[in-house]
């Protein structure tokens, strides 16, 4: 704890930019490293996630995500949910040349209320792939399309918003009772953004398979300048996996998932997330920048078209490669946005890990 | 404590942008935040008072932050006071193309000199709009206009330098004494700048209803450079705040409001303002961001026009929107210059706070 | 140690930026210096080995480097070694414009095999011109190739790699044992990169007669945003030469030479190596700023030519002046990129040193 | 101390930049600030003097600081000892476009000898004027040149060097005794540039007037990348005063002016140099911007022209009013560089002091 000032105090927190991952005195080969994650029922070929983003994930990309190995998660609330045919509409936002006048657009585009029978039609045509299955909503939106959802029986619901809490207080209004929610629902629930012990340990006492750290999509610079919230990754990671460590003695023994949200820029920050503590994480400009992905070398977040107050901006990002490349390579660029998985595979090996579970005990320094 | 080499010691400092709000583990609607200010017998919506400047404040635009429920403050020894019709001068201004040029045009126009009837006549402008009437004056100019201020009675006198103390000395003529000034006076009195614990508690003994806590006007770098002075708002907020606190208890149980004046760039800035002690904010160059802000697109102090040291530059501020977009939305950018109050609200409710006075113990973080 | 949130815990590295040397209270005429330095029967003139990087050792420049006083070494894996004549790849490399492409031209070029002839031809130079020959394979290369450059009987054989350590696992295959390796070779060997305390014991055990401490290269930042791995160099340097002390005195007196490899922008860097522990340097960029430098005003390492995990760029260097006058002066520029010997003499000088061993103690400040 | 990996410590030290004064509870009225200064026998209206770099001193700006109230003093191994009309001289390295270039130029013309007659014609123009006489030389020039500047018996002797030591060591030749020279000569001494603690305290035991503080010249950055050697200035001025009171107390009260000579770019930094202990500044680049200066917008140190390893810079200054303009205003600029002692006035006055010496104890905070 530092003194700011006379009657203030406050921790020293981390980014993912102050910290690197040290050598050990062990080097293993890169064909010995296993990055299998399991959560709940489901086994993926490595820890990632899609985030459920529009400049990212379209249904079609989020199938190509779980055929590469990794999780595909669609955003049911987006422009896939409020138009029959949604691909006008991203031509219309990467047609805007100035960012400040994308803002508006987006507040335009996303004004068109969603449709149920959108939500139901998009989780069949993910069914119909063959992969897992999942869909995201926003705190606010479960309780009005929540049922919609369940009625697919999806094989992930992951609630994600900005800040979750499992005590959301309202005076007015029934607010959304996270806990019931999940034990109501058959599908494990994937649940935040949150950035700290408390509000992680209630969203794992709530049931949740796997919790989400940090605000995701890209909006940190954003909230930071219009809320002065922020949490630094990598002290937000290492305080919900101590979260996770004291619900896993107290559950005897339930180990939910700490998914890193936010922050990813590239396969760098990625190892450093599960250095960090984290079980998985959940990308999205890095996916942004396929030359599938439906943003056409735009990205943005829920954040981006908030009617009144927009915390986020509609970024330009360099289109790559095909998500195969992203994901799994070969890579042309020593600048960590391709062949993710490849890297990651080889930060074990240099450090020494055969898994991440311990790779999560490798040693950081601050830079 | 930290050593400077051997024979000096040093705290550190904080400004805004080494510190962010982190979430707590409850949630809230932003309906249900009551931002209310009460400031002597003067209520407000929300804390925010208007710096006296004339790149934003003209009679018009004080009555209207007034009619938005905020508090306008004009500057009584500024360009509305020194010219009957200084339309033209503002236009000659923002017409200079270099900043270097535009600090000589500055100390050219700001030659002229105050006239007593111009105050008295723009004090009745206010007073006619059914606002609460706000004048400001610095500490070298009240012995000689402070009576004719006094005279229209206004509701706020505020005495606004640089840097103010209580105890200011002079070998030759008679220093202001503010605790006298301040006891003959009707008028509630808001007093400032200053930076440390000990200026600001002979402020509130001086008797002074708030203390202001900065800078203001922008020019910290200069001040820096020119003076070598500066004080982080951060710990210099917390620092008045233990002021306020020692304060309220030796007065038994006068509270003087602490008022941020300086380095608020948007409503993140405000929000740490608030979570570092402060009780309401002064806003200066978010506001010379309006449409109607007599600046057009600049922004200055009074430091930028001292006539042998100015200490403050003619910036130049995007024109965003209107008054009451920048202060009750709604924003279409994400970067904290739009629907300020709006944003304050969504902060404490992110954070589950209702009020600015539980708001002030927010948890901080050190980035 | 500090604290990263509650369930990790990292200790503070310093980078050479983050330092610098003291002057002390005796300074001494640059002519008493004695910069001679000794590994194994080797004496040469100053504490400076050429890193064997494509850009900046030829044949024809390693014989050079040791013509001035220094240790030029060759790559055996490099364009020299897969090319009978590779002047015209070190043109086509040359011609790409685009950095992005020039990566794909790398891994292009690397594709064709490596000759073990022409490793025989190019020792057979390096011997003819009757200056010290050392030659450097990679770990994953030396199973293959290690004999065929023993055969050469050069007079250094060194062992490089992004990371290597002296336990490799590997659960298919047979991995490389450093220990076996070097005792079975009449060759003093020096290896590395390493980074850390256990890795370079493990190498000093192994029966290094000097282990390179550092990623070598120019690949730190590529390094850091692929695989999240740094080691900033003066923490490094300082950690592996309490390992040396340690190694003296559990082995009773072998003393293993301490080798900065990385991070030396200039003659600036090369001293904070030596003031942090190092015994000697090895250069690339400085030295591919050579008109003689095959690079052809580009400069790149053995990362940047990955196949599938490229972390390293092909950068852009000044062409400066002739390797003597980098190495030995005069120099025409102030920062730091000419004249590298004279430089160093002059801050031993400054700070009243006479040799190398006695200047690791020399004063450091963080800035 | 911090740890700098396993085997090496440092401290921590600050310059300029990391600083800020900050107010105190007490303010004053400029006028009421004295800012005399006296050394030796001398008395100044302001602790200024001018740093003897032919870009900014000749015989008539030295003079002119002196008319104006500081210490002006002449570079006597400069150009105006070497060339009889040195204007041309000025023209050719004003005239040179390119930045390096300008290196080998100033390699070029100060090859050129210097001529004791012209020392002494430089003198006799000083003492013409009826100011004070100061001129300067390295301490590798003082044995050759020593006796003929003492010949013209001027007020101070300056013997200026990027680094100097009253323990200078040399194996061959014989070194400059500084004490035994200083001891011999009727003429007070300047001595530096030190940065320690035990170089300073030897310089006062040998005699010095006064002790330089700093590397001088602008080449502070060249310095640290050419030898890697820099010690900020806030932490170097602290240890030398501490160097300056223990001096007094073992002399019996002899009061060693401490100068701040270097990284002073404007009025803040020379606020901040005193609050740190010092006692005086030597100012180079912001006389240089002067109209008079010599240098024609171009401004260099001794450092710059050394033959074979050149450790600064010709850099370019703006020229931005007369040598009255910039020390005693009036400023049309907020950035520090005019009005430098209306500014050291003002900031006295706003923290409540009335002279230097109690100035000295300012309270200070790291930014």
């Amino acid at each position: 704890m530092q003194d700011i000032g006379m009657s203030k105090r406050a921790e020293q927190a981390y980014s993912f930019d102050d910290v690197a991952i040290v050598p050990a005195r062990r080097t293993r080969d890169a064909r010995d490293v296993d990055l299998h994650w399991k959560i709940d029922a489901v086994a993926l070929d490595y820890p990632i996630i899609a985030a459920p983003m529009d400049s990212a994930m379209s249904p079609a990309t989020a199938i190509e995500v779980g055929r590469l190995g990794g999780l595909g998660v669609l955003n049911l609330e987006g422009l896939w949910t409020r138009y029959e045919d949604p691909l006008p509409v991203f031509e219309a936002i990467a047609a805007v040349p100035d960012v400040f006048a994308a803002t508006r657009k987006l507040q335009e585009v996303y004004a068109e209320p969603i449709k149920p029978e959108l939500i139901t039609r998009r989780l069949e045509e993910l069914r119909a792939s063959g992969q897992w299955v999942a869909g995201s909503l926003s705190p606010k939106n479960v309780l009005q399309f929540g049922h919609v959802v369940e009625q697919s029986t999806p094989d992930f619901f992951i609630v994600r918003g900005a800040l979750v809490s499992a005590q959301h207080v309202a005076v007015e209004g029934t607010p959304l009772d996270l806990a019931k929610f999940i034990q109501t629902l058959d599908v494990p629930v994937i649940v935040g953004g949150c950035a700290d012990y408390h509000t992680a340990l209630h969203l794992m006492r709530a049931g949740a398979a796997g919790v989400l750290v940090g605000f995701g999509g890209g909006a940190r610079h954003a909230t930071l300048s219009v809320l002065g919230i922020e949490v630094p990754m990598a002290s937000a990671l290492s305080d919900v996996a101590e979260a996770r460590r004291d619900y896993l003695d107290e559950s005897g023994g339930r180990y939910v998932q700490v998914i890193a949200d936010g922050s990813l820029g590239g396969s760098g920050d990625i190892a450093k997330a599960l250095a960090c503590g984290a079980d998985a994480v959940m990308l999205g400009a890095p996916l942004a920048r396929a030359t599938e992905a439906p943003g056409r070398g735009y990205h943005w977040g829920a954040e981006a078209w908030h009617a009144t107050l927009p915390r986020g901006w509609r970024t330009h990002v360099d289109t790559l490669g095909t998500l195969e490349q992203i994901l799994l390579g070969p890579s042309h660029r020593a600048d960590g946005t391709m062949n993710l998985v490849g890297a990651l595979r080889q930060t074990l090996a240099s450090t020494g890990y055969t898994d991440i579970k311990s790779f999560q005990r490798a040693e950081l320094v601050l830079l």
